[in-house]
């Protein structure tokens, strides 16, 4: 069931009030990684209630606690914004995730413009932080609701807001409400769709079905009681730094392939179906050159690098704690170096049958090397990999809708990156996640010069609409 | 010739007022490395002034020109104290070399007392930023000549002073002032000690006649035109820190033994003779696990260690410029990444013949890794090493004055470390140069709670004085 003519027309017609209210949106520096800007956080909530109740859609903002600091003082978390419109037993409840809070942006960053002003340009690009991540689709869903409210139609479903502050910052206190409201608040949902990723280009529209997880872990690697000048101790001593490269350059090779026994084991074999999606999928190598900036690549075969990064795990390394890392010339032994490194994780691939693998071969590594140093491995924290069901009615909905608006079939893709959430999502309240897209690969999301594109913020607009008929009518 | 019995006895004598003078000077914070020391750095050029003149030796602050900071501003380096006694052409003339600068030093760097204020205990140990490195022996010469001056005792060489202020923080205008004085100040100078280093434990006096040069390198290893994720990314581009975790592995051993092919061969062959001095030398491996305060020598054969110490190479991996380096959990990709190694060179290794081996091997090795990354490796900055003939008068001289003052036969060592001046007095000036230290292994020097010994302190005044009576009449 497509969207009704008079809901597409009333986007096309506010254009101009709808990126005027995401210049509003976009105008309070709502960065939850710095507490001096906690309040403004705090009030873009306010500012989403203002705009939510006249709407009709029962507001709670839900306080989640408050923050420890790493000076000992406490912030309070900006409240989790619930948003309840209708409550028909015959329409389907979809829950609507957003978040309200951003990255950090200082024009001295590189920003060409203000970064807390939406400036357009001449192709009609919106500049400003948050601009696609998340205010522009959060805006979206408003603008949605007005279209419907303003012009008396009905909407096709009950709609739940989920909209959090903390999501660019390890989205404190969320999942203890989701667990706490399991059967309150999100007791009648039958769906969820989170709109904060983007197309895996410019030009083609995508729905994503699974992100990877991940398992972050230190290589602690001690000697000397305290660092040591290497002209003193240089060949004398086991040095720690020696150890931990030794260890380290035994994780990965140069060609993405993970050295540790047994984890190639784990992941879920490839069906001949999903096979063929990575080989239909409208993305070029020079697409991944593009983002990037530069030719590096693993490999000219588009299905094999797809694969490396939405299905296949990867292990970087991202770095060593305890070195001389600064400009210049150090001579120093470090006395204690712990070297960082990640897994993504991928089905079925857990923590807890990747850890094991992990210590038993750095440790039997580690023996090899016959250091006096010592060796502790720790895993600092990580995640389960998430993967929903594309062929859900939830997906297929999205699918026509997408056809609808876009006139173009999406891709189905899995991420490399995680969105916790969206496994909370999955696994607590037991229902089927879809990520749908608005932006484009290029938006710069977490980077300088943030954009969304007027196209994708009408477009994308209609196409969240249309996906709430899509998804009324679709079984 | 030992030192007349009324020196040695103005000195036991003195005591009292020697450590009130050596705390007036700790207690000006000249460290050379804060910017905003700079004023003191220079009071105690003058307070030094304030000290000689009284005593008859000529004086002259030598400018050295001004040092650029980070910052683009220009601050004036302290002067070079030059200092004249006597110029009796049937005398020898010793130059003398001490730094009157110090390293930093907070309270809250962990010292139990102000570093600043010179403060015993009761074993007599005098705790205090510079004891021991360098205003003890620079305090001691002058309690030399004030020693022979209020006696009326005539000094038997000729003194010229060399003393700067800049030691700590690369010795800024010093080398270039030695090559313009060669044929000026520095004209009538027959030999050069310099106290500026330590015993190799708390027991046993030592000369020291090398020390070890060094190459300090950068492996630069660039991809991404700027920083990734490693969920979007991870397996999907060459990532430069694998890259160069690997090339960083491929150097050195645990064990010690540095693995670019061709530098084992430029190390100047053992002689019996030399071979003897580290079988005797008064030095237990139990002393190196004291000082770096855990057992991780690297053998348990003590020439081996001693030997990798003082007259082989070493190579160290210091750390990584522009990869994660914070506490916690990044999932960076980083994309430049800048491995620091330093290599520490005995004869008769060079820079221009450790460079070439090095950058050929390290570019070998990365062609096998078939990246797609770039590599750029550069040589920071060096200096050769040094070593000198003990059995030149000027150390025989030495080892006389040290068994009449300690009764003990000096070990003869050489260094780990560097200290550059030493190299351009040998080079420049074309002299012997000896490295007579004054303090303990344990000292501490550039360590919180430095502390020169008063056994130390007053032993070796009269060591340093009874030096310039053997050096008199040893040929
Ligand atoms: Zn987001
Ligand atoms: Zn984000
Ligand atoms: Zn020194
Ligand atoms: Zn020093």
């Amino acid at each position: 069931m497509p969207a009704p003519a008079k809901f597409i027309s009333y986007i096309d017609a506010h254009k101009d009030a709808f990126i005027a209210r995401l210049g509003e949106a976009v105008a309070i520096p709502s960065v939850s990684g710095d507490p001096s800007h906690r309040p403004d956080v705090i009030k873009m909530a306010s500012y989403i209630k203002s705009l939510l109740e006249p709407l009709g859609v029962k507001v709670e903002l839900k306080d989640v606690g408050m923050e420890k600091q790493p000076d000992g003082t406490e912030l309070p978390l900006p409240p989790v914004v619930f948003g309840t419109l209708g409550a028909d037993p015959k329409k389907k409840t979809v829950l609507l995730y957003a978040h309200y809070d951003v990255q950090p942006a200082l024009v001295s960053d590189g920003w060409n413009t203000d970064p807390f002003t939406l400036t357009p340009d001449k192709e009609g690009r919106l500049f400003g932080r948050g601009s696609t991540d998340d205010k522009g689709p959060l805006i979206a869903w408003i603008n949605i609701v007005e279209a419907h409210v303003k012009q008396g139609i009905e909407l096709p479903v009950n709609i739940k807001f989920c909209l959090e502050g903390m999501e660019e910052s390890g989205s404190e206190g969320l999942d203890d409400l989701i667990e706490k409201e399991k059967d309150g608040f999100f007791k009648s949902c039958d769906c969820v769709c989170i709109c904060d990723n983007y197309w895996m280009n410019d030009r083609t529209p995508c729905l994503t079905y699974g992100v990877r997880g991940m398992s972050y872990y230190r290589i602690i690697v001690s000697g000397p009681a305290r660092d040591l000048h290497s002209g003193l101790f240089g060949n004398t001593v086991h040095e720690p730094m020696t150890d931990l490269i030794l260890l380290m350059s035994k994780l990965v090779t140069p060609s993405g392939e993970i050295m540790i026994p047994g984890l190639d084991k784990l992941v879920a074999p490839l069906t001949d179906a999903e096979k063929k999606r990575y080989e239909t999928i409208d993305f070029a190598l020079s697409d991944i050159e593009e983002q990037v900036g530069a030719k590096i690549v693993l490999s000219d075969d588009k299905p094999r690098v797809l694969m490396g990064r939405m299905r296949n795990p990867s292990l970087s390394l991202h770095g060593i704690e305890g070195a001389f890392y600064g400009p210049g010339a150090k001579t120093v032994i470090p006395a204690k170096v712990q070297g960082k490194f990640s897994i993504r994780l991928v089905p079925n691939m857990t923590p807890e049958n990747v850890d094991p693998l992990v210590i038993k071969y750095l440790s039997d590594e580690f023996a090899k090397l016959k250091t006096k140093s010592t060796l502790k491995i720790e895993n600092i924290h990580g995640g389960k990999a998430w993967v929903a069901d594309p062929d859900h009615w939830n997906f297929r909905a999205a699918i026509k809708a997408t056809e609808e608006v876009y006139k173009k079939k999406p891709d189905l893709t899995r991420e490399g990156g995680s969105i916790p959430v969206t496994l909370t999502f999955a696994d607590v309240l037991g229902l089927n996640v879809l990520l749908l897209p608005m932006g484009r690969g290029d938006d710069g999301a977490h980077s300088t010069n943030e954009k969304l594109d007027t196209y994708n913020y009408i477009e994308g607009t209609k196409l969240l609409g249309t996906y709430l008929y899509e998804v009324a009518v679709t079984n």
